[in-house]
């Protein structure tokens, strides 16, 4: 093959375009596969390094993991996009670290959702584990909303989703932080702000965001946090509730577009960077 | 709380009656949580070992992980269940062993899949990566059947079940092996034959179990396969091919009715002997 | 066979052992057909009556729709049961004979559904055009929840529950009125009141019965809804305003336990002693 | 408003777009509602013919008996839409016409598809009653085929894809006719034969269609079907078993560009001015 990097994608953004163009730009030789058209096998012959960026969970998982079976060396891993791509494993890692999270309860099925949601109080935050962009997560203001969230899930097939985390609501929780971190250093931070009538910031959302100072509790949180779920190259999300941070998730397939309008930092030149440096050790 | 052993659970089987008997023999004090009912949280307070048995897999992977996040032992461990749950996840441990298991490739999609079916050869099993019981596993006799099983697989709404996993049919794939392991231990083993009509051999789907010897091979293999996966007390399937065995799956939240009426092995004695042995560490 | 009542069913509830008893009672020969296990053919044989009674709202019209092909009498006919299961047909056939109901828009997606959110105003009914029992019939108290429930409806594979009615709610929507109609003569009148913690009055979720008097209003307003829909044996479910009774909606295979419980009235027998005099016809 | 005719559709095709300019060549007005994007209401004002066209058949019923509540005259019917998109529905119509069609079986879960498969014997064809473009029409070659196709089909939600049409297989059956009927007169006919590799015929799945002679037999099957279902611009697709025709299916909402391009019969223009007959009435 020769190939020195292999970017395994199945939509690509505009993101991994950024990421070609820059990887070319180190002349690094690089193979691009498309995992939703090629199948994949154990006995396939790998690069050295292999950079995941399929946007879906289960596939950025599960190619992560057939690459690692043949010796590559993943940027993700997939142990650690696995954790980062669900939302329970992610409380778990970090309350073994002790990382401020808002306080929240798992429930798997309707009763257990109810008394969680007393315990809770609302107005409360409702998401299922797996997800992104804000998808499915809900802010209940009372008992009888959380009652029909709870109904409509039932519906759905799959267990995971069929899942809740019912989460106090924190107030600001319609702004929230993003820091990138590659290779245990943060990049830079962002601030995103959910438009209105909707209260996620999410910038896929149409969530404004601009860059904000890196302060050192937002720092050493969002490093700790990128340790502790095992990747390399993450986005960590935070909100602030007046007092202090607390992490509400990481991205392991991180985008990045917003982030680099806002802070006008190259993100795909890092990352190119530190894989040169990578395929140097 | 004062309880040694927490029994997390779902769906009570003859299974985890027994459990519960067994550890009452051995004057362990048990606490019962059934984690449909129950909502769990990130500061509950945890027995110091947590006996994992929800039949789903999700359930058993985060309420496994809920405990272990506040310092628990658990049997299995979170990660343990969920490698084994995932057949991809377990067949990339087993390459990277060199643990023999039949020829597999995934596919993302229906292109790929028919790319694979092609590559692999008919007849060719298509199985989803997650799922018990044989459920959607599909003996494929050619190709047309092949894209109508893709066809359906794509109206599921899981990305998870979306994926195939082809494979080669193994001849005597309608047989298999399974041996128990205990904290490195193979417990025995059985042979388990499908009816006549049906092809899979798994013991929900009416195939007959028997007790057979446990040669060096198989006993080798199983043990390997557990401490590959990370699991203390585990299930593996194997198949034999006319000259070895290659492992084909691999139960984190074993079921064992079937084994200990064919070998007359008290399961549920020795898993609660292991365990009092564990908490005496 | 020589049968002159065919029971079509799938679970058999206590009305469908009350309807059983009561045909014996009057001496007919009665053929049972459990529409799960037995495959229906348009070449089988038919007895003069079909009584359908699945609880599945497609079994129902199916297994009619078969019977009427091969010439029998359906009660009901199965394209009442499909007016009736759906409830924007149901509408619309009440809108051409000038039937009141709540005020209601349809969409088809997130876009429509925000806006009839917005042209009906909070507190909104949403609820898919197809479903028993209350199912996935919410409460929407302002515009982020209606936004939530959207984006769940979404996830729902089924083209028709991602259908959306948004209706006005309707004061004192947590009681209502139930008539039941039988060859165009209202047997009874009952009136359902929620549970405290639920605003549906479903007897399936608890709501309490009590047998109220047929005026003549709910009287005439019945029959001509069961007229319209084209139901022989039909439940009309109604609000009252204040001013006037609304009709909600109708049903085509009518449970009828609670109706008995509190009105006394021997549905089963009345239903029984109706079918033996359209044998004789 | 003042236009004459409202087109309701979701998705623009070839089709609407040739029907707009037709309408327009006409001088007749016309209104285009998106129903994806505008909410319905039973109080909005209607042109008196409503052209039915979403893809959706769902939307396409739903949008047609909205319009007829007010007053429109449908092009189609909702109730001949609701037939011809519904199989079971079609065939019972057909059956009490005397109208031939293949033998056929209908089975509502796997124990009664598995007897059904075994009455109609293989090859035999295995379809849900509703779906276009041969969506999960199956080709069933053996039993064990037909046990994995119901596995997959239980796991989908709805009702009605789960419910098995079990139909034989008729020789021949890689190729089918279409009759264009407007107006209770046939338009012309096409034959379109399924790509190698396929067998299935819709041109949507790379059917080749080639125009064919009108002969009587076809002519008079196809308006006749047209009439039964009660649509005034309809699709009829039929095989030929080598003796005599049969239908297979009908389209209430028909895509014609195949149609056109194999026969150079201007569909659209014929269409058109059949709305101005109408409207003339």
């Amino acid at each position: 093959m020769g190939a020195e990097v292999e970017l395994l994608y199945d939509v690509p953004r505009l993101e991994e375009k950024f990421i070609i163009r820059a990887l070319k730009n180190f002349g690094i030789e690089l193979k691009l596969t498309n995992v939703k058209y090629s199948p994949l096998s154990w006995s396939d012959h790998a690069a050295p390094v292999a950079l995941v960026r399929p946007i879906s969970m289960i596939r950025a998982i599960y190619s992560a993991s057939l690459r690692e079976a043949v010796g590559a060396k993943t940027i993700n891993s997939s142990i650690s996009i696995m954790f980062a791509g669900d939302k329970v494993l992610t409380l778990s890692r970090f309350r073994q670290a002790k990382i401020p999270f808002p306080k929240s309860i798992i429930a798997f099925g309707s009763e257990a959702a109810e008394k969680a949601g007393k315990i809770i109080g609302y107005p409360a935050i409702d998401k299922p584990p797996i997800g992104s962009w804000g998808r499915l997560v809900t802010l209940v203001k009372d008992h009888q909303t959380l009652q029909s969230i709870v109904e409509h899930r039932e519906l759905l097939l799959s267990q995971s989703v069929k899942t809740h985390i019912i989460q106090r609501y924190i107030n600001g929780g319609d702004r929230d932080y993003r820091v990138l971190v590659l290779g245990g250093e943060p990049l830079g931070a962002i601030m995103r702000s959910a438009v209105k009538g909707d209260w996620r910031s999410n910038v896929a959302r149409g969530g404004k965001a601009k860059a904000v100072k890196l302060d050192e509790e937002l720092s050493e949180l969002a490093v700790k946090a990128a340790e502790v779920i095992g990747g390399e190259f993450m986005a960590i999300d935070l909100f602030h509730d007046g007092e202090k941070y607390l992490v509400n998730e990481v991205n392991g397939v991180p985008e990045f577009k917003g982030f680099m309008e806002a802070t006008k930092i190259d993100v795909a030149e890092k990352l190119a960077k530190y894989i040169k440096l990578v395929l140097r050790r």
